[in-house]
């Protein structure tokens, strides 16, 4: 875990325990990025310092890593909202909505520069209580690198049966 | 590395040195997934079994490192159509285009089962000598769990410049 991961507090310190195991946003999984997603007004916000070996060529950021980023600061800016829409902000008691991607769209638009910390900033384009739309851009030292948009569901309580 | 990732040797072991560090697909990146892409009839193929960590929630396999598989082999899989469309097959002495991701859409289609090999298969959608569209789909015991299209370009000259 980076430093500025470790010091954030974001919607993944709020999932419950048994959907806290994800590789890329998982305060469980020890093994993993540990994403933290939060507002920042009305944008979502999720940062993160690749490691050294999170590469594509040397000096550059490897694209599976932007992808991942994307998908969870995605998912978690969909509980966010959702939350909100219900009436909610974290540290409410309410149970928090926890949301699985339907699809993932990356436009890489630059090489990512590695060695640097990575800005995630999510918009909410879209949403209804099972469905949010959420477009995102990705900086790094203040240059848009990657677009993302996700469409993000509601976890079905059948999920994987 | 897995077992049936070691054993195989895809388009990614004749990527020249300064090109095999991708976390993804680098045979030189001690820490990454050493996905290999190959031919088998007209379709790529490129298969995985994720570690124990590389989990979404318990039980099921990580969007991101569905993502990161689809990625690295769609571009492995633009690399071996460009080659072969230019009259080569790996092992020739004809330098090796090597390509990067434009752009990467994932559809997850079903939860992914942990635990199983995944076997992505590409078609080569549309070509010319600068960009490859790839579509895959990826592979769970049989089951279609996820689709996915990327837009693969040659590596310009002055990438990152």
């Amino acid at each position: 875990m980076n430093r500025d991961q470790a010091e954030a507090r974001g919607v993944q310190a709020y999932y419950p325990k048994d959907m806290a195991w994800c590789y890329g946003c998982g305060r469980l999984n020890e093994a993993g990025h540990h994403f933290q997603t939060n507002w920042e007004g009305e944008e979502t916000v999720t940062t993160y310092t690749p490691c050294s070996e999170h590469m594509a060529i040397p000096g550059f950021v490897y694209g599976g890593l932007i992808a991942s980023l994307l998908d969870c600061h995605s998912t978690g800016s969909a509980s966010l909202a959702l939350y909100r829409d219900q009436g909610h902000e974290l540290g409410s008691d309410a149970p928090l909505p926890r949301c699985v991607t339907a699809s993932l769209k990356v436009d890489y638009l630059k090489p990512t520069p590695l060695g640097v910390k990575l800005i995630a900033r999510g918009k909410i384009r879209d949403m209804n209580n099972k469905k949010v739309v959420v477009e995102s851009e990705l900086y790094a030292e203040g240059i848009l690198c990657a677009r993302g948009e996700v469409v993000a569901v509601s976890m079905p309580e059948n999920f994987g049966k």
